[in-house]
């Protein structure tokens, strides 16, 4: 049964532009984009019931391609502190306290309904090392009907004892997640998550890849943040040719689909690799600002034809809206235009292609209108921001660098729309 | 007549920490502060009739110390273009139809508006050259009972022709508008502005000068902000030792008080004389990476106690959320740290005395709750923040990253309770 929506829609085939169609319709069948046109003729749709959205903006949801909900409550909070003592009071106390089920369940809640609030559909999440707390948070986005893949951390060294596990214990919970989430098609899926080199031994990273290749599961990790996190990757994997090639050589770097967050200071062999193995990056520019590690070079990551999308990383970055996460990339790549004039800063069609199109391959068909991807899409009523005078590309940027939650008005994901879920 | 308020109470007095009174009253008088204290004995003010805040937070309202007015139709328009196309087709284009004076109206109805909900007290306001239009604006803000210093801009040369007035007409407006808000103690009042050297040849900067020593009243403009602009300065004004000379020359540069948009590139003699007559930096940290025409360097100027406020400089700046722009302001000091580890990014305590009483200096006793001060604040209400699980200066910073205009219940300039204006 064919749904039918009509709006001004806006999305991206290719990042040097926008679809826009004024006062168009788009028909929905299955979850999947039948078709976009201007009139319902052009649709096949004639007699179709139209949901009708008036002036509002339809484009394609948010994907947060690398974010940690355990940090949640520490969104906002010691920003001014250096990055050790920010690690040591802060991110692994807190990660700590989901040992306890029914805190993880408040604070996935709370963290759930925010990524609702600001639209964000689709996720690529860390959890911590803990199974349970990591099911029940892979159980509420089941129940809200949002995409994600998840990850149950494995670590088992340089961390507190409280946040260790050993590696058969790492995979047996892991292996748990995977009989329940395991399908395929499943909206909800795990991911393998070494949390980064430091953290894992060498089994460890043995154990994650063999896990990721028995049962042909994505992986993410963190890669090259910082000049100092390399230099202690060097440290302890020497016979790694780089800190992509630690993974790599654990099976842990696109032998499966492969996520790898920040890569600000990856180039020359790594950057070889990434793209041989066709591994990408979740760009996460706020994170970038407010941690001051670097900032990654988008602009050559796109004319590498890396792939590339974005991720809010709360809580070093400290917004989950990630609207915001677009102006900050752009103003990241700003930061290289400055030093570097050939290094031309992001426009808006390219930032809305990464955060949407691009970033949704890692996904499925998702993140654009066109025919066949799945309808994840948000309805944007931005009539406080004065629609009647402004093109429709101006009204989108708008929305994107003034607006929030408010001016979100529907979200659909894989063709459902999205219920706002129980906050905690 | 004493009123009392009571609320958790945070506020600076140096810029090394906060003043934190949990539950506590502050009681003004006659539109300033009269105390602070954790209870009514210690105010002196037993039989004072109380106004309970609750759990809010109370603290010193925004002030924005850079921004143009008329450019609130651009604001998150077209920020992927470069800055000459920018300015030649969304900057004058705008500021030519405020020749309109119900154009103008309507439009600075939205902007005041705006400032409002985001707590936005008191400003140093770019008008344009359009006398009866800049009249406009200031009586909306004296209507609104919001201080504003608001400049009738003057430039002759090197801009579209309709933006360009003859040296007397410009004198001319500028003292009808002196003549009506010249009041030493008015909330609103007249402030020199030659747009920049670029745009005002020597007569009119002379002239500048000349009407501020006249009725002393301050001045405002553009320093330093990027490089090509230094050298077309240099080129314009080859008897000044700097660009910042090339005002002094003209009287324009602290022969009375003095305010300077950006200063991203001021160091040596023009730093020195900046220090000597204590002109004050207007610091627009968005406009900052949206332009990427530099960062500035807000340490060196602390270092140096050169005095700074922050400007939300739309819409070379996209936001008119005061509390974005100290979030935005700690991020450049992060990137001048990230290169030079000696630079120490600002603190939380740093910023919100940059933002509130190092700013509000400009505005003679502002920006703090000491005694004395006038009484300029906001209530907040972060009960959707958690406030329960946070410490004060959490749920202050916790504000800051992540609120928006929702949580302000309650704003005071001088003391009156200042009521939503009408929007447009």
């Amino acid at each position: 049964m064919k749904k039918v929506y009509k709006a001004n829609i806006l999305y991206t085939k290719e990042r040097t532009g926008f679809e826009v169609v004024e006062n168009g319709y788009i028909a929905v069948e299955n979850g999947r984009v039948a078709g976009v046109a201007s009139n319902l003729k052009a649709l096949g749709c004639e007699d179709a019931e139209v949901t009708d959205f008036g002036n509002c903006l339809l484009i394609p949801a948010m994907n947060d391609m690398h974010v940690h909900a355990p940090q949640v409550h520490n969104q906002g909070v010691a920003m001014d502190l250096e990055l050790l003592p920010w690690l040591q009071n802060y991110t692994f106390p807190e990660e700590s306290k989901y040992a306890s089920v029914e805190y993880a369940e408040r604070m996935y809640r709370r963290f759930l309904h925010t990524q609702w609030l600001f639209g964000t559909m689709r996720s690529v999440v860390f959890g911590t090392i803990h199974t349970e707390s990591t099911r029940r948070l892979m159980k509420l986005y089941q129940e809200a009907g949002m995409g994600a893949l998840v990850g149950k951390v494995a670590m088992n060294r340089n961390c507190p004892p409280e946040l260790c596990e050993d590696v058969e214990a790492s995979v047996a919970g892991t292996e748990q997640l995977i009989q329940e989430f395991g399908g395929a098609d499943g909206l909800v899926r795990p991911i393998i998550t070494p949390r980064f080199v430091p953290s894992c031994t060498p089994e460890l990273l043995k154990a994650c890849g063999e896990l990721a290749n028995k049962y042909h599961l994505p992986v993410q990790s963190h890669l090259s943040e910082n000049i100092s996190e390399i230099a202690w990757v060097a440290e302890l994997e020497p016979e790694s040719r780089s800190y992509g090639d630690a993974y790599n050589r654990y099976g842990l770097f696109g032998q499966t689909p492969t996520i790898m967050a920040h890569c600000v200071w990856t180039k020359g062999e790594e950057l070889e690799l990434m793209k041989r193995n066709g591994v990408m990056v979740a760009h996460c520019p706020t994170s970038n600002f407010n941690l001051s590690s670097g900032l990654a070079p988008v602009r050559t990551m796109l004319d590498e034809s890396l792939p590339i999308g974005l991720g809010s990383d709360i809580s070093g970055g400290h917004d989950l809206n990630m609207f915001r996460m677009l102006v900050y990339a752009i103003q990241v790549s700003k930061m290289h235009y400055m030093h570097d004039h050939s290094k031309k800063f992001l426009s808006l069609s390219e930032i809305f292609w990464i955060a949407t199109k691009s970033a949704g391959s890692f996904f499925g068909k998702v993140g654009s209108f066109e025919p066949g991807y799945e309808f994840d899409a948000l309805v944007i009523d931005d009539d406080v921001l004065h629609p009647s005078e402004y093109s429709l590309l101006h009204r989108l940027e708008r929305f994107i660098y003034l607006g929030d939650d408010r001016q979100i008005i529907h979200r659909f994901c894989r063709g459902q729309e999205i219920a706002e879920p129980e906050n905690d």
